[in-house]
């Protein structure tokens, strides 16, 4: 393998041949391509793209670099969700415990905060004591004995893809499609499912603002699942305002305990919903996806949803008396009402402009090596579409410091427009994609 | 500065704003910025070019990197010649002493081998005790007093074009014409020069395949000239056959000897004539191409320009006995003829499976460490559209050993072909460009 001449034969819109990638991808992990050649080739690719075939074999060497969860031994259908990152999504949250009190088991496998949006991982690490660096054995065993297990992807599975998605980010190479599909895939198929489903979001908080690279994305992802035994469905969902009302970790843990509560934000509750029918219907434990809304209805009403949600916290570490008490989550020191300063329609609520405003009030990261506090952030009141009164309440700010309120305050001045006409806003629920094809909810 | 964001803008054809690219590449220079980035940079670039404005900061920036020669004090005009390489192409070592003994000065700054051409500094070499790695100082002295030196590039002198050179070539990202423009003129202008000639190679035998990618790449070094007050000159000129007759470092050498003394192949002194009248006019010490051509006429009757050669040689360590008896240049211990197998007209004498046959030889280097034997090579008697008959001399080879003996008749064997027909030629001098514009010959 000479990698100039292979970086040049991409370049040049050649595809690659079957085992070049393979070859590649193992010796970048092993550290014999130096990481300047990758940059090369990972900048090349997206100008040139990848084929389907190429996307495949990137993903199987990916996960040839690394370990996989060993489940196929349990005697239950393994499923689980990801998202492509929103404000406000804590969807993760509500959906592993409660899809896992149902009888499937679901071994998720979570990222932390990225750019504007929140990471599930930060978010359960603001329950006090909850660890989520579990090692595969540990992860193994959790799913065999309570069905579910939140973890961060560990060293040991795909690091190929650890190293690649370092350098992708450093090298503006983040937003090709076949890359994203075959990273996200990789550690799908790792976590050993039976089927996934994929909430893929739409709109001016999603990392995809075209509706074509969001169905490219989701067709790229099936293809990946298809060959590999795990099918999968996705659904394009709306981002173009923040889901749900919490924005901010331990917030949005609070906002998750209600929905398992049988309470919490139509919107939030509408999405989850519709992600957890088709992971039922997918594990083949429902037979349509209104009998799948009437088990998960059955798992919040009868209080098994959130006892799942107390053994996974218990198993990981955590104060589980947070769940029966929120108060217990991390509690910010200051706290102030924002309301409107005229009567109209909200128009619009920015979900960058929320996300970056969440870290910019210290729950999020600028750099790696950030510290997090989990207790700042936003409860948005108001939606697009909202009338709303001059005075009345439209989101309250959770701060470190009366300065911060102030920060949090013009954050929100910001992303929040009250004007006189309805806005256009997107469907929560837009688009179903399956291996047959397109649906148009 | 925030690299990735840079890298992202020219990823998506923005232009990058003025003092972009010098902050990066002064910060590159120092090692502040990675090379993964630099290389993800350079692919960018590939596929969304430079603008002239951008390139001419890219050069700025790499002039900045480091240190110039100091010629600005000599009474005399300060010419150099640069050739994008080709094979048996000696037309340096016979210009610089011939402009430099009519009263040109000319510091001369030139490369090893790459790939299948041959390096001026390679050629030097090949007479015992030649030493090319002048100082800044050394060159500035040397060409005050003989009115020439013969380098190669110091690490004094644009040490962010050696640097990004070595990773473009890693990085299968050498092939984009501002950034060889910006390569080779911010050498050019760290020489001080008043002006240059440049020698464009056309044909099988260049880097660059396309005519209008060698007229873009003239016009591209013509006005960076031009913003450095060094007007440039540009001859396309043919490389579909090798330039001469000697391919291989000594022979070269003796080759060159041979035209200073009034001798030699008449395309190479076809091209050497062409090259040095222009640089005469350039250097006002001419004003016709034609006067030119008599003020060259008659450094070489006179000897001037042969002692000129011995004087270069002598003040860099060379043993100047060379010139007066060239088989005092190292000699290979094998030597055989090579003939033609059937009668009829030379089609093609393929410049590159030549230049790759020297090195397999030994006379060049597969990778940077290699040492090169200056002695072998071959001498090519045959050129396209010569009347051969059987039996005929075509080529002599000149080999360590007998098995290279072996190996140098399977490179002619697949070099020269002879056919029945005329074979369509390049003419050796075809175009000629200038600030002015472009002129067929």
């Amino acid at each position: 393998m000479i990698v100039p001449r292979l970086i040049e034969r991409k370049r040049d819109g050649e595809r690659l041949e079957p085992g070049e990638l393979r070859e590649l991808i193992l010796a970048y992990a092993q550290g014999k391509v130096p990481d300047y050649q990758m940059a090369a080739l990972l900048m090349a690719i997206y100008f040139r793209g990848l084929d389907p075939a190429e996307m495949n074999e990137l993903m199987d060497a990916m996960l040839e670099s690394g370990k996989r969860l060993d489940l196929s031994r349990l005697p239950v259908p393994r499923l689980d969700k990801h998202s492509t990152g929103g404000v406000g999504d804590k969807v993760s949250l509500v959906l592993a415990p409660l899809i896992a009190s149902i009888g499937v088991a679901v071994p998720m496998m979570s990222g932390r905060g990225l750019g504007h949006t929140g990471g599930t991982l930060d978010k359960l690490e603001s329950i006090p004591g909850f660890r989520t660096s579990l090692t595969l054995a540990e992860a193994e065993k959790q799913v065999a004995r309570i069905g579910c297990a939140m973890l961060g992807q560990t060293e040991e599975i795909v690091p190929a893809d650890r190293k690649l998605y370092a350098l992708r980010d450093a090298t503006a190479t983040v937003e090709v499609i076949p890359l994203i599909a075959a990273s996200i895939m990789s550690k799908k198929i790792a976590e050993s499912l039976t089927g996934l489903v994929l909430d893929i979001k739409r709109g001016s908080g999603s990392f995809l603002p075209k509706l074509e690279d969001e169905i490219a994305l989701a067709e790229a992802m099936i293809d990946l699942g298809v060959q590999h035994g795990c099918p999968v469905v996705a659904l394009l969902t709306a981002m173009d305002c923040p889901l749900g009302n919490a924005c901010g970790n331990a917030l949005e843990v609070a906002e998750a305990i209600e929905v398992l509560n049988g309470a919490g934000p139509q919107d939030l509750i509408e999405v989850t919903f519709a992600l957890g029918a088709e992971m039922l219907v997918l594990a083949t434990l429902a037979s349509t996806r209104e009998a799948a809304r009437a088990m998960m209805d059955g798992a919040i009403g009868s209080g098994r949803a959130l006892h799942k949600f107390e053994e996974i916290i218990e198993a990981q570490g955590g104060d589980k008396r947070v769940v029966a008490d929120p108060t217990r989550l991390p509690q910010a020191p200051h706290r102030a009402d924002f309301v409107a300063t005229r009567g109209g329609i909200v128009q619009s609520v920015d979900p960058r402009k929320i996300g970056y405003g969440v870290i910019a009030l210290g729950g999020g990261r600028r750099n790696m090596e950030d510290k997090v506090d989990p207790s700042v952030g936003f409860v948005i009141a108001a939606k697009p579409t909202d009338h709303v009164k001059k005075g009345e309440l439209l989101a309250t700010i959770h701060a470190r410091s009366r300065e911060d309120l102030i920060v949090g305050r013009t954050v929100l001045e910001e992303a929040i427009v009250i004007g006189d006409s309805a806005p256009a806003t997107l469907p929560l629920v837009s688009h179903r994609i399956t291996a047959r094809g397109v649906e148009t909810l």
